[in-house]
């Protein structure tokens, strides 16, 4: 491993976000282009004395699968990732993010996608409740995605990931605070006002440990609750596949009219994986000021600041959160144009700017 | 995927070797460059409906975990290994011959590669008694380490490995045949002189099951009878390290006297591995006439016609051997000048040929 960055992202990942220590089982979600920083991760395991099963996680390869599987096939759990994830103590997953091509499920029908995004719910719960880590080790795919060079690219991450992650902390603990003294929330701005509870939810402060960069504060709102409309300007990459300019229309919860200016029918039929798919799991404000540009990455983007995030889907419970389901599709909304976040009917975020700024 | 007989390839492991069928869950044991054999097993088993786990097995990784672990933590099996080895149906390995670079393991103390092997026995132990197969797919390090250009390559692997099995089947059963009522066997050749009992033991015929290429007839000897001692001409090559020129003496079954011209020490280190270390756990007769060739890779070089080979360590439990370790060690001898093959005085093999050629 040549780029010192690399394994002061290995530390951060092993030390800061997963605390992995000796005796430590490490379950590994790796992808070809991940190499380095699996390498320099792996060395710190050994050091460690914790041992670790790297699995590999290629859209190619999975692409393949999904092509000539049936829906019963794609439907049944892998009984070896359940095992294996039952045995881990921590998951560190380098793979998922780590793409030679954002479109590589280009060519896959959208059930199909989401049988097997279905088929993941038992391995997911399981997860969840250990020890685990998403992050990214930078790719041509993902520059060229972010339409930035490689070299430039990698700066980008590298100021994303390696922060000083407890003085960040502190940063967002402001906002968070008032999160939680907080019962209605109410997002205006291009054809968008929306309003729900987080009345009794938790916010939580993402400070690089489940997610690395991590740079957002974040609850689950009351998802009975939502009332409006909302449109996301900047697009949803799922899984290869993209979704422009969506806008959904949310009465009593559920959402009842959902469009996208690109994609429409892969949003509805992932809005409609389960009971739970159509409903808000997620409220998020970005607060990572080193992400300060759009790169069509939803690990990145959802932390960069000036933005909001909704997911549809799965909620957090540790913020409280009841909604159950299968997906977890983030949706971002820029707010420095015009955006306003208003907090109990007081503004917390106006004309590009918090409060307290 | 292009080359069309990576398709025949793929389907030969799927159907032929492992019999894979519904509702079998498949553990992939997998490397970088094994990436194009990967997804179309994966696509096959995708039809067939069957999961699968992409174990990564990477050689560089691997290196990266040795250097830096100690030895408690090189002496503990990965919980994680453990579990998904027990929960699969089947084990395909395309991840361990496929080495980007023959000597990566090159700077890791010997010492430390025995204890890895060694933790990994009841990982072993386990597929052992699953449906498994262990193949191949060309890269240009083991293209260099055959001396061949990368193309020249893919023909020879690929006339090894796509045959017709049943045909091959029926021919080294003449061989299997002869074995079967033979007492004592006896090898003499250049500076060997060995002789062994395989009174009762049964002689398994290779027919591409477990092994691709496979084209091997072997059994385990009893292993207290071995005595003499034997000369393997062709280099052993081991995770990467080479011992060449072994010569072995034998009393009572225990390897008494070791030396090579090259790497000594490694030979030494893995024969004492354990007390099954330094006995005979294999006697093979090579048959694949595809495989004309040495090209230093094991997985070949033992079918190949014209050629014994013995390991030390473990013995084939389905064989009758009772022999027991973590390790199992193949050494060629070629046989093509001067040796003769005995079996119960009589020489089966000799001048070159078969008695029945």
């Amino acid at each position: 491993v040549a780029d010192p960055r690399v394994l002061e992202h290995a530390r951060i990942v092993v030390e800061h976000s997963c605390k992995v220590k000796k005796g430590d089982s490490v379950l590994i979600l790796t992808a070809p282009e991940a190499h380095e920083l699996l390498i320099a991760i792996v060395a710190r395991l050994g050091k460690i004395g914790a041992d670790y099963v790297a699995s590999d996680f290629d859209s190619s390869v999975m692409r393949a699968y999904l092509l000539d599987a049936d829906e019963e096939t794609l439907s049944a759990p892998s009984r070896i990732t359940l095992a294996a994830a039952k045995e881990a103590d921590v998951m560190i997953n380098i793979g998922q993010f780590t793409i030679s091509n954002s479109h590589e499920m280009s060519d896959i029908p959208p059930h199909k996608l989401q049988l097997a995004y279905l088929a993941m719910k038992p391995v997911v719960d399981i997860i969840e409740r250990k020890r685990w880590n998403i992050t990214i080790h930078p790719t041509s795919a993902l520059a060229q995605e972010a339409k930035m060079s490689y070299e430039a690219y990698c700066d980008f991450v590298y100021s994303a990931i390696i922060r000083d992650w407890p003085k960040m902390a502190a940063e967002m603990k402001v906002l968070a605070d008032k999160m939680a003294a907080t019962k209605t929330v109410r997002i205006l701005g291009n054809d968008t006002d929306i309003t729900f509870s987080i009345e009794g939810r938790k916010p939580l402060v993402d400070s690089g440990e489940k997610n690395l960069p991590g740079g957002e504060v974040f609850t689950s709102p009351i998802d009975s609750s939502v009332e409006g409309h909302v449109y996301f300007d900047l697009p949803i990459n799922y899984l290869g596949q993209e979704v422009r300019g969506a806008r959904l229309k949310f009465r009593n919860g559920q959402a009842a009219e959902m469009n996208a200016e690109e994609g429409e029918e892969l949003l509805k039929t992932l809005m409609s994986a389960d009971s739970g798919a159509g409903r808000v799991g997620e409220l998020g404000i970005g607060m990572n000021r080193g992400i300060n540009r759009f790169t069509k990455n939803i690990l990145f983007d959802e932390k960069m600041g000036d933005t909001i995030h909704l997911a549809v889907g799965r909620a957090f419970p540790e913020a409280g959160g009841t909604n159950e389901s299968a997906v977890h599709i983030d949706m971002i909304k820029s707010m420095k144009e015009g955006g306003t976040i208003l907090f109990d009917d007081v503004a917390v975020y106006a004309n590009g700017k918090f409060s307290w700024e």
